[in-house]
């Protein structure tokens, strides 16, 4: 039977079959053989997901101080039923990513139609014949029980996989560029141990020929500098000997902006792993303690939101977060779990990072919050009532929905009986809801709910009018502000039309009619 | 007998006896007529301490736009054994405060001989010529287990006395503007109902005179900037009423650089209690983060501080905090703990700021790690060793040493049975550690030492050279770097000199050589 993978466009795509292989191989070598006798260096992108999609289109896309391409790239995505559609998607010159930012879909035809710089494939063949291998597979923290991210592990085994293909494939002189998230140690203890096992298989002298390897992380940010986020943005790399530093240097500063932005390296990968999930763990910790004194502002009359901005004004407290829903996205949310497991696993050390993992479950558990601020709002009980998110994405103006807090508000609020529906202008579809139908005609969405939970801080909902909302349901209802979406004006108009109005961090909420 | 308060310069002061009353009474009043005469209006700060003593003096320094004075100030400081003393060296037109900031000891003379706007006193009759009481009186936070913070608790006694002083003093439409960092809910819940009753029992109708509050909090740091961060920095304020808000509006604005630094106003007292504590909880939690990362580094042979620089370049993490000896000062150590204890007790709430308390506890206990490094550098056993502390201040360049960790180190480090001895540049006396006498010869105070703390930032310290610094001991010997004072190069020689180092989150240190 025939496999089928299926674009978010519907559009379905045959995954390769066994014979597709030769073929496959013939193309890549001609297609490199033609990109060499043109001067550019071949680079291998593994993993053509949220970072790997735009890292290749902006590896292709860089040129030299005579705006010559540098790099031809082989994007490279294992021909699984989920992901395999990205390839045909890519080589037609369109985007495998919803995204605000234009430029997402403005380079991929510039690279794949105009420079041919950039070509998707299914076949590990490529890794052959790259010199660099940049590395973006997913590699995910797995939190068992909801709520105690101290029992989260790092499965890595399909990571070493990956890189284990890539020791059976690379030439030994090229560079492997972790670019994943990986949890502190990865490069020397698994990738390192993995390559030279390959290597060492395949009869190489790794003493001649020790596995070249680099980490430099990215610090993309889905939204409105998608790209700008990888491109033109500060780069902490290291790599886990000289050659390897040096080679991942000068690729890194081919491909980014360098002179606005310039590197940073570190002096050993384990450096530059940590760095990662500790900067997430800083902004993680700080989100979290946010939250006790939303709790707190809320209970005696005080608008949180407010004292933030006035904290604000010190340059040195400018990143202080504000109270919201929770926290989402594919960084903050398993970042410290990573390095708290690295240090209990990889360097076997008796503690972990356990004030960054205590964070972790803070934010994991923050939309119960706003459940049970809606649940106050309709009386205590919301068994059989209709609740009506807006927004299933994890961030404002940005439709990813990974980890969203939307997600663990819906299925709690589901299991005590509401109806739940929901939202979103950015959203297509919501995998990690199940049966969750994402509405994109606001108004009509609105009809007969009986709570509003304003739950992403999406363009579109900051405008609405609180009359015309209320005449869009029918009569008055719940109002759950957990983005300081709603001024006090706007507050006042809810409450004057009979609505019941609570909001995350909003104390003052009660004392303002 | 006699009562005598003794300064720091060791000069014996007597306190006023009982026939001193009606004279100073008479003073109050006459340079109250004179000062008023001129068209000033009064201010009293009640407390001289390290921010009431600075506060007075620019008050008493503010001009109006042809740059006369505004403000005559009383400086109130009770004629206690500890601080009578203040109040003939201000009258002197000296400094109370030993500040590396030159402009402290400037402002006194001007104010005090020139200018005449400022005036100490002992006698709360100043309180009842004012028109507006500045309170800058202390507040400490108890916290009776070392290291379980959440134990503490705001001993308000002292508080509530001195504005029942005020209430007894005050005339009615007088403001009283509380500078001191308070428990949240403090100026509502503690002052308003103590004036009120005070108010009653003088037979004023507090329907018709309700007392004037405000509150508004200094972010005062100790240092070369110490008058700047009275005079030019932002100011958050709240009123409990209409009235009052105008009133301490029209104040801040007379006394501070509010055009270069724009006052914030809140609308209650208890939002603007609450965002000094949660500013300082914010910044101690972010302290006690990297704790748990330090240690992570040192295990792993990672130099934290050449991480947190790498993430620093990033606006958003530019206030990452290094790594270090631990967190000192009168702010850090206590505010969160204030908050903690105002949720549970002013405000009667079932959670307290578990967080940030729990970042005290860290940040308390930090100390000890240094500890652990110089037993572990010095075999395990520290008994009848020779320990020096390079600095005994709680920060860099500063002479206050109010909660050091030094302290902390120190009484640990006497326990395990070790002799511990100590330099600072800046500190003359040590009243937190009894019977230690804090040196002044660097070099002559190192001879024979087993090991060298390297405390406090001071950069007097930057600049040891290690060949001298041995030749000064006369052995090699333990060096422990809490502070990044020491760069690579200089960790080099120590080891080539034979000497053990370790450092706080520099655990690259056993791979230098």
């Amino acid at each position: 039977m025939e496999k089928i993978s299926l674009s978010p466009e519907a559009v379905k795509y045959a995954l390769p079959d066994e014979n597709a292989d030769g073929k496959e191989v013939k193309i890549l070598d001609e297609v490199t053989l033609q990109q060499k006798q043109l001067g550019r260096k071949i680079v291998a992108v593994q993993g053509l997901g949220f970072v790997g999609a735009v890292m290749a289109e902006v590896v292709a896309d860089s040129t030299d101080s005579e705006g010559k391409p540098i790099y031809f790239v082989h994007g490279v995505q294992r021909p699984s039923v989920r992901s395999y559609w990205k390839v045909p998607v890519i080589n037609k010159g369109e985007s495998p990513i919803e995204a605000t930012d234009p430029e997402v879909a403005e380079i991929f035809p510039r690279v794949v139609k105009e420079k041919k710089t950039l070509r998707a494939t299914w076949h590990s063949h490529a890794f052959s014949l790259a010199d660099i291998i940049v590395v973006d597979i997913q590699l995910d923290a797995t939190k068992p029980v909801f709520g105690d991210a101290k029992t989260g592990y790092c499965d890595t085994g399909g990571f070493e996989k990956a890189i284990a293909d890539l020791g059976r494939n690379i030439k030994p002189e090229a560079l492997v560029l972790v670019e994943t998230t990986v949890p502190p140690g990865t490069c020397q203890h698994i990738v390192k141990p993995i390559l030279e096992k390959e290597f060492k298989a395949r009869g190489i002298d790794i003493g001649k020929n020790p596995p070249r390897i680099a980490h430099s992380y990215e610090r993309v940010m889905p939204g409105r500098n998608y790209v700008s986020s990888i491109r033109n943005f500060w780069r902490t790399y290291s790599g886990i000997d000289e050659t390897s530093t040096g080679m991942a240097e000068e690729f890194l500063t081919n491909v980014l902006d360098t002179k606005e932005y310039p590197l940073y390296g570190l002096n050993n990968t384990n450096a530059s792993e940590l760095a990662k999930t500790f900067e997430n763990s800083f902004r993680a910790t700080n989100i979290a303690l946010v939250y006790e004194w939303a709790l707190f502002a809320e209970e005696v009359g005080i608008n949180l939101f407010e004292v933030v901005k006035s904290i604000r004004v010190r340059p040195t407290h400018r990143n202080l977060m504000n109270p919201g829903f929770g926290v989402g996205g594919y960084c903050l949310t398993k970042d410290p779990v990573l390095a708290n497991w690295a240090s209990l696993n990889v360097f076997k050390r008796k503690i972990g990072l356990e004030m960054a993992v205590h964070a972790v479950d803070i934010n994991d558990l923050m939309p119960l919050h706003s459940l049970e601020l809606t649940k106050s709002a309709l009386g205590g009980d919301i068994s059989g009532k209709k609740i009506h998110l807006l927004g299933a994405s994890y961030l404002s103006d940005v439709g990813d929905t990974r980890h969203s807090p939307s997600e663990i508000f819906w299925k709690a609020a589901v299991k005590e009986g509401a109806t739940l529906t929901v939202h979103d202008p950015l959203v297509k579809v919501w995998p990690e809801v199940p049966g969750a139908e994402v509405e994109k005609d606001l108004f009509a969405s609105l009809k007969d709910k009986n709570a509003l939970i304003f739950a992403v801080g999406h363009r579109e909902y900051l405008e609405l009018d609180p009359e015309e909302v209320v005449r869009a349901v029918g009569k008055p209802l719940a109002i759950i502000d957990t983005q300081n979406l709603l001024d006090d004006d706007k507050i006042m108009k809810y409450l004057d039309l009979g609505c019941e109005v609570k909001g995350v961090g909003k104390g003052h909420i009660r004392t303002l009619k």
